[in-house]
């Protein structure tokens, strides 16, 4: 038998609809007053840097995912409900999210905060410009690279080599004619050299913006940034700071690293900041809102990139460790149809009920709730309800689960908003009370850095080893005698599989990773080890959902969803 | 004998030290309340674009000056100033400038927002990305951008000739290796073709934002953007409209077609909005920004780029009459400096009294009141008073401009505020009061495109004719054959001359000026022809402001200034 719950608008219907709550309201419920607040409009606020270093009070949950299929899992859409949730209960909780590239907003899927009744507002703006702070680090970084070919033009004294430059540009779009170039062409242009456009959430400005914690050591970090390296053979690294452009750097970025203020669709305070890839960065929201997050409410909840071999991974590895958090305890999302993808199911025939295939695909809610376990973090399934889920099927999710000794909850946020995640809710609230959280990062930084990525390798992808190319091999000897020996790596590999291979789903065993390529970003503050190709300029589809976009005379938006 | 004015501070210390008020308050002076207006923080505030439809009650005061030299003629300065003495003396006025661009705050010179006592607040804010609308432009224009190459890399079923493509890629930066590329380079990344960048003031859409009169307007003009032409003979254009990129673009502008409100250093209002280049482009602040001052206040005091043969000529044949504006005086600023170079001084040399000098670059000065006279709008010279200023000097312009039979005023706003514009104030008022404004542009919009630029060659540089070269001969043919034929002409040629030659000063006579490149705007609504090369690219120096820019512990800001 299939539930079908009423018919749900979509998403920008249901958004447009929406009463919105005055942002300085929403301040006023965190015992924020207006002057603390900077009003960005009537339904959006920057929050002040300080309270980012302020004693936390709140108790903080991750919200994690097994791995992305076409089929979706909702992950941001239950974090949205889960936090609605908790205020219908009466618990004083805040949601933490990244914000939205333009990129993936022209492209394919049109916004990304949520949907259907779990969605943060106000949509439109938050999925264009928002309060500025992905231009504002296009800014800071588009001003490094003019420093940079500035510097080889006028005399390049710093004897940098321009074959040597690793920091590329970057826009806020899906552009993929921006992949590879040439510039600096013609006479009087400066020096001609090969150059690539990253998106803006590839800059390691974002990841920067994403990790720092507070305004001096976001200047610290800016200025550790490598450009490059000098000519000849010893290769030291160069650094922004060397190129004078640490302090501008730092003045654009005044207003983008104070958190911003919005609210769920219930009226709740959400705070998004930050978007870092959850590749080649870290892909969580910003260590400075969830420490005010943390410094205004009882409970935090809070989600990274993909599922939890790469967001929740790093997200402990890298965010908590940064930042001294403590997560107390975590939700797994899952749906039926995606763990029949995970069993060999065609995206075709996900509406037919197939137990079978289910039954195969549960392994891998095992493997990512493992994955959290071993962190010290206890772990409740939220089995995200789709309209074309059977009760057979929904049993035997919770059923398996069960086995696994974690709790189980059913999840219909996206139809139902807050009241939907109450069940899920009343597990979290469970899994605090009973305080079993005992959280430590899975390696020591101290670490040589192949020893890292190999344990993230076994422990979290399930491999047998790890090969290194011999690029990587060379760049590792590098970073390890350039002062990046003891920092924590972030993976980069593909999203769809616990391999480096997308093809492969489930729970693949008898299996090596091959890290291609290593490089630091000194000023995010980890290696990056790159399994595979990582597409970080993305581009437009044949009908691109920009197209689609038109302003009505009213002011309404049509086309973004 | 010098006078020798106190002591003046830095722009920013001054900046630093003033007391704002909150906007909301002059908000309030200006008939508007907190719902009529959306805060950007406590000192800036986007304004409702449905004012610009409102009835006009102000009266248009527009400031230019003579020709740029590097003596400096504080035109900015001298705007500011005067809305701040219109006030001192009783009179709700308000002033209305464009917006600055990120390019200059971290090359030169750092910010522009007048200087000394008449600039405006929060100069920091103001300086680097405002409320966003640069920014919004550019993410407008990248997006067409990113569409074309998508559709050539899709089919290219609109027959688009990559080689004929004349939408350039912009950022709001100094980057002088962007100026010559080629992008689309490697497999799978489109079709490689030759790029150039432009920085955003040069931005099509930077004229559109400030010619458009509502959202509707807007809309169309996007639409009507020429990107290119079709292969083949026929050389169809190709529009923004065609590509389906429209809507979208519109969406990205939504608020950035929205005037901004922030204050003079003296707490009055003033509107800052767009920045359109003086060359390529238009060079005034927005038509809705004027237009919303028009219907708000009494005075109106606005500015346009450079001297008066690029800046008021365009003001008066492209703004004043795309938004049927009716400008009834006009401020002419000269300083006792530059005229002193305009008469053969070296810039090393302009603290010497050499009334010599002065006396020969006084024709200059008439020159440019002649220049607005023919407009039918009233003018006064305002001597803008610099420190090395004898007062023999002052008295010789003073007495010149006596001849000419137009009123003459001191003008010290930069060290003494608006209380050093009031001498000025009242001879504007004088002007006005005598209602002897009959304002008229140029030339009819129907003449043939070679006449139009025939006329202002003539009429306002003192050519003797024009010569078209033959790439402007055949750009002159296609534009009258495919819908331009009737849209007003913006000149383009460099702002330090009358000529097309930067080094001829004074007011040259004897000279042909040579158009070398056509094209049309056809969002904008101009067609621009290009007398010399034009800079659209510029590069940082050698030791940029950027480098000498810090956030102190404090949250102030050194070396922005």
């Amino acid at each position: 038998m299939t539930v079908t719950p009423p018919p749900v608008p979509s998403d920008i219907e249901i958004a447009q609809q929406a009463i919105m709550r005055p942002i300085r309201d929403v301040a006023a419920d965190l015992g924020l007053g207006e002057d603390d607040i900077d009003l960005y409009g009537k339904y959006k606020a920057k929050l002040p840097l300080s309270l980012a270093s302020a004693p936390p009070k709140g108790r903080l949950v991750l919200v994690t995912a097994i791995n992305p299929t076409p089929a979706g899992e909702g992950k941001s859409t239950v974090s949205v409900g889960l936090s609605q949730a908790f205020r219908r209960l009466g618990h004083n909780a805040v949601l933490c999210m990244r914000e939205p590239s333009l990129g993936p907003v022209f492209g394919v899927k049109g916004g990304a905060a949520g949907g259907g009744y779990s969605q943060v507002l106000p949509m439109d703006d938050i999925n264009l410009h928002f309060t500025g702070d992905f231009h504002a680090i296009a800014s800071a970084h588009a001003l490094l690279s003019a420093m940079i070919d500035n510097h080889l033009y006028h005399g390049n004294a710093l004897g940098l080599n321009p074959k040597g430059i690793t920091w590329p540009r970057t826009i806020d779009m899906n552009d993929r004619a921006l992949r590879s170039a040439i510039i600096g062409m013609g006479t009087g242009n400066g020096t001609m050299r090969e150059e690539r456009w990253v998106i803006i959430p590839a800059s390691e400005i974002m990841a920067i913006v994403a990790l720092a914690s507070d305004a001096e050591d976001l200047e610290l970090r800016l200025g550790n940034i490598v450009v490059g390296t000098t000519l000849g053979k010893e290769k030291k690294p160069v650094r922004a700071r060397d190129l004078g452009a640490t302090g501008a750097m730092t003045l654009l970025l005044k207003d983008a690293i104070r958190p911003n203020l919005v609210q769920t669709l219930e009226g709740g305070p959400a705070i998004l900041h930050a978007g870092p890839f959850g590749n080649i960065a870290h892909g969580c929201n910003s260590l400075v809102a969830t420490r005010v997050g943390l410094a205004l409410a009882d409970l935090v909840v809070t989600e990274a990139g993909f599922g939890s071999d790469l967001g929740a991974e790093k997200f402990f590895d890298i965010k908590c460790r940064a930042g001294g958090l403590n997560p107390e305890a975590a939700v797994l999302v899952a749906t039926v149809r995606s763990l029949k993808m995970q069993g060999g199911v065609a995206k075709a025939e996900l509406d037919r009920e197939d137990l079978g295939a289910l039954e195969r695909g549960l392994p891998h809610v095992a493997h990512h709730v493992r994955n959290v376990q071993q962190f010290g973090v206890p772990v409740v399934v939220a089995i995200n309800r789709r309209t074309s889920d059977t009760d057979a099927e929904l049993r035997l999710v919770a059923d398996y689960v069960a086995t696994l000794g974690v709790p189980v909850a059913m999840c219909n946020v996206w139809a139902e908003g807050g009241a939907g995640g109450e069940a899920l809710a009343h597990e979290v609230l469970g899994l605090l009370n009973a305080k079993t959280s005992a959280f430590a990062p899975l390696y020591a930084t101290e670490q040589p850095i192949r020893d890292k990525i190999r344990t993230v390798a076994r422990r979290v992808y399930g491999a047998d080893g790890v090969d290194f190319s011999s690029a990587a091999e060379k760049s590792i000897d590098w970073l390890e005698a350039n002062g990046m020996a003891h920092t924590p790596v972030c993976m980069a590999k593909t999203q769809y599989s616990l391999t480096d291979d997308a093809s492969r789903l489930n729970v693949p065993t008898g299996f090596r990773m091959t890290v291609n390529e290593v490089y630091g970003s000194a000023g995010a503050g980890f290696v990056v080890a790159k399994c595979g190709d990582i597409m970080t300029m993305p581009g437009l589809s044949k009908k691109p959902a920009a197209e689609g976009m038109r302003l009505r005379a009213d002011g309404t938006i049509e086309g973004l969803s």
